[in-house]
């Protein structure tokens, strides 16, 4: 094998940089389409993303890649570039195993249910919903089967398969099977606890103000503006490109702590975007892991350190010369640590949250089995609502299962990575509390730098290099574990 | 000829609408660097860029397009669809008939040459700027004898047609020549009226108010913000695409005067982009007709009303409201209507402005000719700049031969449109007023709706389906004709 013989896989580097620039650029669309564009622009701008993605897609399906990629193998590549072929041809092979066809139904048909949902949600029109949902749910089946026969593995497993490579249905029943013997009770226990804790008023603080505080906790977090910047949608999220990471919240004047923490959620996803390998950037292997990774990253920013008592404590002075009137200390935690049950999956606190993900881990499993039906969902759902959370849901789907964009567009298999991420997350912690000792007194004294070091050394930099049980046993010494996790609950809402 | 054999007409559609769709990505890659990336996006972005052009260029030169274009003429077109067959052909011989490696070596001449002023131009270097630019205008002049043999014209008419498509050198020399008879008067003649006017300060504004007020103007001038934004840039330019119309302006908060007259020219650019045929969108017919059509646009709004007495009084009230201490009507008159002769082109007032243009309009001529070497080109300068302004500008580089970009990327052809650009505004004004009566009294009564509907109906709606000609004469009985710009000076500057 000579230096030229290594020319697959130069050619492959150099298509699959190109196919980064175009993303570059549907990334910006996006990101654009959220924060600035005016409402007249949309149609024209649908158009020309529509085509970047056709093109994208015409990118990763190159008649040439499969046997270039095969080629490849065969050359005397060093274990990151491995790495980075095996990156590119799972891409190749997602890419590939749909056919167009299939795609293109699927994608007219979520946006038909879609579009339909935003007024049905409203008018709680569950009738309206449910034969869009049946329609979609049909081609969802159709991709899935399609992906598991090439992959060799269950329908559901294949869809979980592309947002979390490698997880199961099996892994994950084991898991939440875990979670579901213990939750109830604790959450139980947390609520007895905290119903003698005191009512208060949030006060009042500007937008501008709001956006101030944001920075300086964006720059407190380590946030580089250099490489990126903050801005204002209907919903918060975190876009852009490594180099120019562009996160959004909104700011509600009569209650600033869902968007100041969504600020402190969304600079997490940021800070692993930041920190993803500088020499990968535009391959494979240079972006983030895994969908659940990219939830523990913001939720170790949140929930991790967000909600502690020592990063309160550290950015209470920033808060308090914004609003109405002063806050306490305890009022902060307690306004940051609050548990009830509530019937809203994104305005759950982070005990109740998890009891959310399970109902919805055994729906979309059950629905792509099809031993759910579309039609027995509310069903399903009031039942278990009651059963996880203590809730009756009966008749309200606009706050059940209409409440989610996720089945909307036909997006299954996403929603386990919010508490896959919450688990990971306790384990870094765990992980790093054991080499580094105690987060909260290293925070208590101001000083982020080794928190961050660890998570930067651990994951960010290592971008797709790793498999996510290589990354996790590397990190931790084990794979995912859930019993970190609980121990976090336990040690926050319970021993305090 | 059935229908079925316009497919060759229809093929062509599709193709320039897939162009489209790509420049518009290109139109807010180019916005977002302007106005909102950090720094440190700017390698990733330019590479994503880089990418973007190529793939432009490439579709614009696709192998199928002579062929088509050949097949399609031979159709039974409505005359709109053959303007718009002409249109791609005459994009397609653009985009063919220089080699892709001068382009190419152009281009990183272009950015070297340009990176390298930047400071260069700071530091008065004319030595270190010369073998840049030398070696740019050898690419140059070789780009202009290839367009010119494929165009059968001369090298610098080849890159007059770039911008004006059908000027000539002779063309703009009688036309340039007229001006030189009696402008350099002109001046002297308004230079003696205006001695006696006071001198006085002008207030404050902050930026946030100036932002404020250049909405009410764009409001007034009938910008549409469900298609546009106004934003901030170091440089004002009007980009985006035609649904979505990305302006912007700089303020300065101790002159107000300079970024709100930026704003109300760059709302002109702004009208034309916006009043472009909905049916003719993403196709080459749908675009504006030239880059001096474009800036009559822009001068009408800036030069005809915006600095004429009605639209000022007009404007007074919400001005007066945001500045720290009054002006009164004949302050802001005197203001906009200021004749100085400065070193600088892009500060130069209304009449004193085309004295710049001549002078760069004979300079590129002759370095394209070679008649006029780039070591000649400070000599040059200084002559002209006597003679036609009678400033003294020897040794002073960095304000003379060295002030603007657009050499330093070696945009050569470009410069006469803008005092085309002034001409045309002229005659449109004169058209209008023979149709619709006095403009100012119009403007004077608050109504700028006809002046509007008369833009739109004459230039905008029109796109680029006739030609510059055609237009002229469709909309004002002739074709260019500066005695109207001439009679507009005097109007303006001699007869109040
Ligand atoms: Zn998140
Ligand atoms: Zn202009």
């Amino acid at each position: 094998m000579s230096a030229k013989s290594n020319s697959h896989y130069d050619t492959l580097v150099k298509h699959f940089q190109s196919i980064s620039h175009f993303e570059h650029l549907s990334a910006l669309g996006d990101w654009d389409q959220a924060t600035m564009m005016p409402m007249g622009g949309g149609e024209a701008r649908g158009a020309a993303m529509a085509e970047l993605a056709k093109h994208i897609h015409s990118l990763k399906t190159a008649p040439m890649l499969a046997q270039t990629i095969n080629d490849a193998k065969e050359l005397p590549l060093t274990k990151q570039q491995q790495a980075n072929l095996a990156e590119m041809r799972y891409q190749y092979l997602q890419a590939n195993v749909v056919p167009g066809e299939l795609v293109e139904a699927k994608t007219k048909a979520a946006y038909r249910c879609e579009q339909a949902w935003r007024q049905q949600r409203r008018d709680n029109d569950w009738q309206g919903f449910k034969p869009n949902l049946e329609n979609l749910m049909l081609l969802v089946k159709e991709e899935a089967t399609i992906r598991a026969e090439a992959q060799n593995v269950s329908p559901y497993d294949a869809l979980l398969d592309k947002f979390e490579p490698g997880m199961t249905t099996a892994n994950l029943e084991q898991i939440f099977g875990n979670l579901k013997s213990w939750l109830p009770q604790l959450i139980q226990q947390v609520q007895d606890k905290q119903k003698s804790e005191p009512n208060f008023t949030i006060p009042n603080a500007s937008a501008e103000s709001q956006a101030k505080l944001g920075r300086e906790i964006m720059n407190i977090l380590g946030f580089d503006f250099n490489h990126g910047r903050l801005d204002i949608s209907s919903h918060p999220f975190c876009g852009g490109v490594a180099s120019d990471v562009r996160l959004t919240t909104r700011y509600d004047e009569a209650d600033f702590t869902s968007g100041l923490m969504g600020i402190v959620h969304e600079t997490g996803h940021a800070k692993y975007e930041q920190g993803l390998p500088k020499t990968w950037r535009g391959q494979p292997a240079g972006v983030a892991r895994s969908m659940a990774l990219h939830e523990s990253q913001s939720l170790f920013c949140e929930m991790q350190i967000g909600r502690g008592s020592a990063f309160l404590k550290l950015i209470e002075p920033h808060l308090t010369s914004i609003l109405s009137s002063p806050l306490t200390h305890s009022q902060l935690t307690n306004i940051y640590t609050r548990v009830k049950p509530e019937l809203i999956r994104v305005d759950a606190d982070e005990v109740t949250y998890p009891c959310h993900i399970l109902l919805r881990f055994e729906a979309e499993k059950s629905l792509v089995t099809g031993e759910l039906a579309v039609a027995d969902l509310p069903d399903f759902w009031s039942t278990q609502m009651l059963s996880l959370l203590g809730i009756n849901t009966d008749g309200d789907y606009r706050n059940g299962c209409m409440q989610d964009i996720h089945w909307a567009v036909g997006e299954l298999g996403y929603f386990p990575s919010y508490t896959l991420g919450a688990m990971y997350a306790a384990q870094f912690r765990s992980a790093m509390e054991t080499e580094l000792g105690c987060v909260e007194s290293q925070i208590d004294s101001g000083n982020l730098s080794s928190v961050m070091g660890w998570l930067n050394d651990n994951i960010w930099s290592q971008g797709s290099l790793l498999s996510i049980d290589e990354l996790m046993r590397q990190s931790t010494g084990e794979t995912l574990n859930p019993t970190h996790f609980k121990k976090h609950l336990e040690t926050r809402y319970l021993s305090r």
